[in-house]
């Protein structure tokens, strides 16, 4: 284990958190930590070597090289962030604030300039990757922020990923986050449509993934092909109502900026329709559960 | 060059025939080849070793071991092989019919039963792949049929292909080749979407590609994601007027079987309103030139 | 009731050609009845005052001033039209056949075109409106043909319906009535939608259908809103697998002329789910019920 | 002119606000308004016999019986109700607030429990109508809230529309608003769809309203139809992006309520389309040309 004296506040030791947080940990960084329960996080304390508990989010900054948040929305980041306990109040010209929540583009915008006007540095990071992918320092990174301050993360980075992708602009980054869960959304409802139409014409689920398995030859394609054809939506590595939550940022986004999205559109329907029939625990792979139900299929059973 | 010994006709010399038909003559296979249109077969003829070039699919059929089609819709395959100068009237009980068109389940559930009826045998052999995939190779092969007769293809199938699934069934095999171009078909609508989006949004194409292309890591979604990135639409690998038509046979197959597919509508409507605007003749991927459309970015150019 | 003297041959006693026959026959035509289920024709015969039953399409013809159809899809139309026993072959040169059914506008132009072939007069003649509207002579009429023809079709236009349109080309009549249906089926699902949301914020439909009723001032919106309201899809008026037939007719339509319908495309697979779930012989509003599926509302007891 | 000796504050003289004031002022309401643009408030002063205008809403809420206001979102609601200029300051135990505008579900209650909690009567009564009706009394009420304050607000409603349908909380009244718009956006968009069709097919759009119009009988589908059939989207009776507000609003309340609305997303996705290509301050009607567009039709000249 290297020591890199460096400081990091960490905020948020949630599903993506954790492992990233430990994966820091490991490589020598020094935690502040700060998790909104905190019961939560002092069961896992004895999982990050040297992490100390702090009280606020402030505290957690004080004295940091790097803040480093991974929120679950929203509402999550701004009560973090703003307030004589949050992170903006705390952080000194040293400091770099790391957000890799997935966030909406204007909270991104907003966030960007306030730090701007303090004078702070502020790198949007939102991840690709389920927490597996986390603990096994396989996510990639979109950072978007200065340069010098992208620059200045990599040695982070370089523990919690296996590539960065780097953007000039923070909202760049969330957006391009946006994009690509989109892109991931739809392959789940293609692969949720395409499976129920195979199956009510006698073709088993599992082997029709064995023939888009290797047609995709994509990791994204085969991993949530696999889940849907066994049905296998627990544990939820990526809770649909967070999910839902991913659609809705971008729809919000294609609405801002003008860009009708008929799929995320669809979606977004799907998602309601699942979460409406108490879904929302389950993998948000699980939505493809509403295509099966729409073709009669005999009802999934959540194990 | 192998010498095989065995003759098989062929019809359809077409953007993915040919290239199958090159691999087959190359590898020692006596080719009796037929095309509708008989000038495009002797320009051809020259690239197919031994082959020689017949004036009826009933010729091609005659004394061949197995009789290969690859056509671009369920009435070509209906002409060449129903009535007296068709592949049906010719097959003798050796001859093997080897099907690698993409036609309905429909027609594939009554060529079995004809072929059936008639003791004839009939593997429909959809394709996966592009015509620079045939060329090299790199099909993958989804047979449909009696085992054993699968089993007597595997020599042609080795020398087109990189691999073959079986169904027990021919109409399973071209309902599974629905499937996947379903998700195909999918992942073009999903990438053109997400790409004008993070365009309105600042984000160059080619730069949310890098991102998305890394996450996927599937030679699908690169090639099409780089193609919609750079909107180059020629020479069209998959005309779009012939993707229409797979994805018009997804949804009947899903009013028959009883299975709704809001994504392929979706995807169905897209393409009716590029080919009303009058680019049927580009890659199927120039389907996304509709969001770019709807989101009112710049017009693409279709060089 | 009058005596017209005039012989009207009529083809199918369904549950719109039964009062519509009904109306001639009391308004003093002499009908010529057929109808593929001879059983049904005799158990109605009683309630067409002067009618006398035919062994096939062609007998109902002969002899007749018009001959009058009206069945459930083009298969069947076209199944009384041609061959020795059909329509076409009995009609002489003073007949006019009057086509009722809701076809395809590939049929219609190819009826239209047989028919001038022939030197055989044909005016397409479908209708919007109920059963209830057909017997109490409420019926609207597209009539599409020559005008000389249509003209002389008014006295029978008049004992079965309020009004009637005229457009020159058979065709055109046909579509018009996809039109129209699709601007019906559109309301369903736009009531269907309404009403489930109201209904999850605490709005009982009926209420809401008082409110939108007035509005809409309309008896399509007031008629199946109230039913969807009342959830009472019984007696099917028009029967789901019927107007399932219709959006398809529709969607087609628009595949050949190339307009994209994005909301004929949801109804569509709005159809297919209630279709998929054993509800086609319910009213076609059931297709609302779909709706309440997807918002996790209490199960419509379908009585 | 009646003398009702009755004080009215009267916020919002936008297109809706205007007519309805002017009819309160003409039935001898003493107007105290409040407009945002004090110029266009004074323009239209002298249309208001007896009117005085305000400085404030809290002003013009200042000793009258009533506070009506009209305005286009939740924030112009908000910033007329709150803080010391806002209604809510102003009204004492005798005032009804009476909130005319669209408003989402969530203002709505929130709004109501406000009031409540202050102890001052608080009604929703967004109407249905354009300014055509509102100048003609023609409006429909929807009031919302404790049938007390509903009973003493009959004589304004009494002034300003043709009847009111009462419900027992706020937000009901707002969400039942949100229905209907979203049903009559569906007529639109339907009506687009098929005069598109239709028009591809050869049938000039005001002849299929003509049947369209006979068989829906709807001053609704008859209004939109005719301008979607001319094409005459000036001067806008209720401009595109307010549409879309609505829109927005419907699918918001289809969140929250767990109640999946495609067809409101198909109309959410076209709105962002016709706003990207520029035409949001045309009728909301002009959204059709969405459906022109994507049949290739001769693009919409917006006169």
């Amino acid at each position: 284990m290297a020591e890199t004296n460096q400081e990091v506040g960490f905020i948020g030791l949630g599903n993506m958190g954790f492992p990233m947080a430990k994966n820091l940990a490991q490589a020598g960084f020094r935690l502040r930590v700060w998790n909104r329960s905190v019961n939560k996080a002092r069961e896992k304390l004895p999982d990050l070597p040297q992490a100390r508990l702090c009280s606020s989010p402030r505290e957690a900054t004080e004295g940091s090289q790097f803040v480093f948040s991974s929120l679950s929305n929203d509402e999550a980041v701004r009560a973090v962030t703003f307030g004589p306990e949050g992170i903006l109040a705390a952080m000194d010209e040293n400091c770099i604030r790391v957000e890799a929540s997935t966030i909406s583009i204007a909270l991104s915008s907003e966030l960007e300039s306030f730090h701007a006007t303090a004078k702070r540095r502020f790198v949007a990071s939102p991840v690709f990757g389920r927490p597996e992918a986390a603990e096994q320092r396989l996510l990639w990174i979109v950072a978007g922020g200065p340069s010098e301050a992208i620059e200045r993360c990599a040695p982070l980075f370089g523990v919690i990923g296996q590539g960065t992708f780097r953007f000039e602009r923070a909202p760049h980054a969330n957006l391009m986050k946006l994009l690509g869960n989109l892109t991931i959304a739809s392959t789940i409802e293609a692969l949720g449509e395409a499976l129920a139409l195979g199956e009510k014409g006698g073709i088993p689920p599992s082997d029709a993934m064995q023939v888009i398995g290797s047609v995709f030859n994509s990791p994204v394609a085969k991993g949530y092909g696999m889940r849907i054809a066994s049905q296998n939506f627990r544990p939820a590595g990526f809770r649909m109502d967070l999910g839902f939550k991913d659609v809705l940022l971008a729809i919000r986004a294609g609405e801002e900026l003008g860009a009708p999205l008929p799929l995320a559109s669809l979606i977004h329907d799907r998602f309601i329709e699942a979460l409406a029939l108490g879904r929302g625990k389950l993998d948000w792979s699980a939505v493809s559960s509403v295509s099966r139900d729409a073709a009669g299929l005999a009802a999934t059973r959540f194990s």
